[in-house]
């Protein structure tokens, strides 16, 4: 993937939050920062960017955004119902309007049949509750999967905001 | 900066925290995630990085980590007392072992005659509350800043275990 193409989507990002005046949260799983050091790369960001949760562990998932130890038990950290929770999560606990989440198998390890590695889940969140998600399959390394992901996490942002 | 120059401090923070069999977290304000992104780029990561806080507003310092509104208010944010209050909560809002912190202007705005673009205060904190913190001033523009702030911060973080 190119560079930047992670830049214009982060950068059509920025212009749509700005214009809107609303601030974006992060909960992240599998990218482990990298959706939210990508928008902070933008000078200026802390006019749009408010916080970010880098949920790596279960518990981080619990204690940082409320996801419930039922969800992760019965579905696993990598679900619709665990990335709905962050979602929803990361705007309980923030001064954010919109968020974005993302949990999945980024590899080498951490693959099964059900969910073999590049399996991702990612949620969009709003004020109110709202959240909807999405399941995507990845190709590629560690890295590939990585960036495919925060590709997709900041266009869906951008896509659900127009 | 060369990647690999990332690339290989976070190697070898990561090879630390496995053979002491400790967890770390981090918490960032103007790297927003990037020592996370970095360090979780590295396979099997979860079993030595437990969470990271992406405190960027101030507020988010105050409510993720514990950071005093008086220490903002007296000290501002890029402080050796932010940088160090930040470290300690990390501690003790997650489950690591060893925390980096960093707090600092990355620019191009928000310089000043006293911190100038590139101040950058790095603090490390340990279990019970150990924590010490420097400051640094890096030259170059955004991306140069974060990237060797980056760099700083793990390659610290290691010294300090040795």
């Amino acid at each position: 993937m190119e560079l930047d193409a992670l830049e214009h989507a982060a950068r059509q990002l920025a212009d749509t939050l700005l214009k809107q005046q609303i601030m974006a949260v992060t909960a992240e799983s599998c990218t482990g920062g990298g959706i939210a050091q990508l928008l902070t790369e933008i000078p200026g960001s802390s006019r749009w960017f408010e916080r970010g949760f880098v949920s790596y562990s279960n518990q981080a998932k619990q204690e940082m955004l409320g996801v419930s130890a039922a969800t992760l038990d019965v579905h696993g950290a990598v679900s619709e119902d665990t990335a709905l929770e962050m979602a929803r999560g990361a705007i309980r606990h923030s001064r954010g309007h919109v968020s974005v989440a993302v949990t999945g198998i980024a590899g080498p390890d951490g693959g099964s049949p059900e969910k073999p590695v590049g399996t991702v889940w990612i949620a969009w969140g709003q004020k109110l509750g709202y959240a909807e998600a999405l399941c995507f399959h990845f190709d590629g390394d560690r890295h590939a999967v990585r960036q495919q992901t925060i590709l997709a996490a900041i266009q869906g942002l951008n896509d659900r905001l127009q």
